[in-house]
């Protein structure tokens, strides 16, 4: 609960723990465009350290992470192979061509997040004066739209393996990298080393209130931190945010796993309602997306009210569909509640006229 | 011929026809950037009638025809509906987003070169934060990667009715839209009339030199005019080519049937030599695209040389793939020679170990 | 003193305060991204109503707020009347022409900080093939390069007027804004209402520890609310800073006054100094900018390196000179302290070879 | 005499020779996409060898030359050092920033066409992250807003020094390079020989229609070629233009001279008018700027108008200013009618109210 609501529409949502609040109100400060904030140079080192990287940068959000890492990796005019589902492409305003002159060359998602290789290999471009320039492979992972898939190590070392030998980079974004590797039962840092660099995200189930990290080598943090100042990012005592960062994972990581395992009761829940579609297999993490029957007389809008009376709170997700995201602030009763609330909203549905 | 060769890698290729040098060396001129070639003048007015649009910028290209319309159409950050197959997302060099920050957003080309209109709609972006803005959809007729497809005005209608349902703007790659005209048995303003803004080439079938038209509303036409003095393309005494493009436009659309018949007879030719796949049936206009059998011991390069010894060209385009493209520089008997070179290359390549 | 220096480089290093660090652990939040955060909104409100504006926009950094704003303000080719000292000009990565294909014009910054007219309308672009488009005047107040001299009403009065007569927009950097306010004694909305969009920071002497606001009408706002979020400015529970903002705009204004008042005597005892160059004059407000005689065998360096050994830190600002700001965490005493320390080391290099 | 005008307004009016349009009629061509124009070939291979570089590569336009030029010398947010009267900085459209996101800087032009080493010196970026980066020092000669002025080789040579030193790059736009050549009575290749790249117009003073060159090393050009084609510059036949080219380069630089003798009898005449301002000794080349005498009772449209009634175009060249450019369709009682014709109209002001 928070608030009052069981609000599902996202772990963006999570507030700070009391926890982050108190280490944020102690946090140790400077200015970090001076590169003086203890706290944010701490933040970032541990960062780097999980990922096994170098070097990390701290940044407001998880589009700026994934924009200063494609901005850093591409110059004007390479293109960028990445999934026709990722959040980079469909969701980050089109930052990389808007402001970078990057062009993205999507391939198809796979519905476990994964790009075929083959697809890969055929979307690279050959040297020709009609082609832009191939530069990155760009994958997710956790995969959002392919509701929250884990890419395992195998795969990734593959690509790896096929952007080597194509003298490509590779960038993850791992918004949700701890959800994978708390998933796949591996270091986040045995996900992140088939990348070149990997962002992932403090603000979602980590729940710290604001912030993300770009790891990669030393080297090219160093030119994303201009590319992060050129962008607007350059924050001053951003060791209050920092610090909370530091609460996060410390202490919020392992237990992602609790997430999980609500995200997989609330998928096995709606596939026993009738008149709700779901893969309920497909869940690995904490994203849960399902659909209502086409024939079902329950406007998306209508659905979506009728929730709110109950306190739940549920995210669009395209036309029939939605999306429920478990973190923190969820705990068993609530998803027990969740699922009582859309069977009976969906059943009076279902029952009759009188609804419409 | 020309030039002593069976030229079928595009028609590109072709040389201006002793009637255009003529003209161009006889062309009143002027410059074009203070608005003052005649010539250039003329050949707007007539490319806007023959479009039926009320006004039509003369530029160098049909990369520059698309990248000053994209530029005009879209600001920084909007969002195209394009083909996957589309030359403007594959062979424009990634210009529209390396150059105008635009972000493609490709759907899938079908086979006659259309794309699905529920494919249209799935990609029109909401008003969200997160969302690029759709802006246009962008089409190509003839298609070129879908073997010179013509898109009929019916299809083109209803693109223009979807668009105007979600208030986008219709564009139209119309390189070769007097082979679709000819093919379809239209006038190109048929064809030009559900678009804002179509493109064509001079320098394709029309065998003129240089140039390519933009032809829209008098008042796009006129901010494209600054677009393109952006890109570098206000060329001076211009009336040297536009000469040229008049000849063409008055004397080379009819006889674009006859590339039509000529490749329609290459494609059947190819369909009856074994080792050679080819759907000849979808030959409507002047590109002929086909395939060597995977299991043909006959490497891409070896083909394409042992054609070059027998005085033949053509373009490799993809994996086991190759283009032919008929023009006005091809009569029926190279047609003929083409076909028994690749008989005969292709035969050896069947008949032994002894070829490779 | 900050952690036992008198850090006098920049208003940027002040830490926040204990009732702003209280005032963080307590922070109402949401999701800001789906302008829920309570905090956020209410700190936009505040901001928009002391800048006289219909709404404002919370965003990470000066650098943003600037960004954001000309990005909105301006598309692709746009062109900005610029100072040539303006910190947008000068300081920010190049990021208007960088990330938003929006030509600077830079006119000369007057001593004073102010463009003169003369020269901002010999700037304006008339309507011409060749020319970007003239869309906004940037000013910036106070002025840091210029010794933090204040713009007052009549001048802003004087812009707008001629701004209108040519349609174009006024932005005004008021990154220290509340310090030209208190030392011209009017509300900082008497400065903002001559522009169309004003830029705040509350990091600076305000002393919260991140971030800026965007003030202007509501539409503009809107409109900027896309554009943070694909710089990747959308926080999430940013509440957090928010919240030290709201402190810093209710406790921090008025106090600037004793800033300038430090100023002024840093200034009046440099002025004292031999060897120091300064036109103690022109401190308006809390920046001192002063040079070392050229003659004098002191190279920067040491004269940095020698204050550092007594606690004081300054900026270099160019060939043999720099900038002293003065801020929260400096006292009366920190100031004499600093011009003791710079006279020592200065009159060591003037009495002798034995410092060389 | 041009169509029985003294057109003076620029040499860009010039049209072909009749020995160009032969050229161009018998023009050997090809298709320059796949490098395979003859005719384009030879004159790339000519330009390179008349500036001493490696490469050339044939553009559109001289806006093209540099655009392509710039874009391939800098990344996205890199900083070029440019004269504030730089026709690149000025009258291209902004496309630097426009199309390539790069970060002009300008720096006051001398009324010689230089600028002072030292403004350039202080211009350049040191590395910080608040800095783009800077990457080239663009100069132009002649220089067309400082009156036509040609920069000597010393000078060159001295700019050439101070960008080594910093690891910067150095560009010429030499739209009228043989101009300066010929004034200096050096090789052209002594001016480019202290510059990476040089561009140069055939189709002003050397009065072929269309076209101008980049000229550098191998590799840049490759490079270039990449980006003419996505400026959309890639051209078919081209060596139809390319063949006036030749002409241009074989036949047409030598008589320069009668030009810049022409442009200084016109100055000297115009310095005899009262009413006029002009410093003649100012004429170095073919341009040749005056003014009229604020006081003097003559809008400048009344002017223009009244010097066109007797046949003579000039142009407009900013307050009270106007540009008067010689050529090769300019003949010596062109100059004496045009004088004549300055002289009686700026004389009927003078005496009297009833012009008015």
């Amino acid at each position: 609960m928070l608030d009052g609501w069981i609000d599902l529409r996202s772990d963006t949502v999570t507030h700070p723990t009391p926890a982050m609040r108190e280490a944020m109100a102690r946090a140790e400060v400077g200015d970090d465009v001076f590169g003086e904030d203890p706290t944010v140079r701490r933040l970032e080192e541990v960062a780097a350290e999980r990922m096994g990287k170098e070097a990390a940068l701290f940044v407001a959000s998880g589009t700026m992470a994934n924009l200063v890492s494609l901005l850093t990796h591409c110059g004007r005019g390479d293109e960028v192979i990445v999934g026709d589902q990722a959040h980079t492409f469909l969701s980050e305003v089109g930052g990389m061509a808007a402001l970078g002159g990057i062009h993205p060359r999507p391939v198809p998602n796979q519905p476990d997040g994964t790009l075929r290789l083959e697809d890969i290999e055929a979307a690279i471009r050959t040297e020709d004066v009609h082609h832009p320039r191939t530069r990155l492979i760009a994958l997710e992972n956790t995969h959002n739209r392919c509701m929250g898939a884990a890419l395992p190590p195998d795969y990734l070392r593959a690509v790896r393996a096929l952007a080597d030998r194509h003298g490509l980079r590779v960038h993850i974004d791992g918004a949700r990298i701890f959800n994978a590797a708390v998933a796949l039962r591996v270091p986040a840092a045995e996900l992140a080393r088939h990348a070149d660099t990997v962002t992932f995200c403090l603000s979602k189930g980590l729940c710290a209130p604001v912030g993300s990290l770009i790891c990669g080598p030393a080297a090219f943090i160093r030119e994303a931190r201009r590319v992060r100042k050129m962008v607007g990012g350059g924050m001053r005592q951003a060791g209050v945010l920092a610090a909370a960062g530091l609460v996060a994972l410390e202490t919020m990581v392992d237990r992602l796993a609790e997430d999980h395992r609500r995200a997989r009761r609330l998928a096995e829940g709606l596939a026993e309602i009738p008149g709700i579609r779901i893969e309920a297999h497909r869940v690995q993490t904490n994203i849960v997306i399902f659909e209502l029957d086409p024939q079902l007389p329950l406007p998306e809008e209508a659905f979506l009210a009728a929730l709110a009376e109950r306190r739940v709170k549920i995210l669009r997700w395209g036309p029939r569909r939605f999306r429920a995201v478990t973190h923190y602030w969820i705990d068993d009763t609530d998803i027990d509640q969740a699922l009582r609330a859309i069977a009976e909203v969906v059943g009076q549905a279902m029952r009759g006229p009188h609804l419409s």
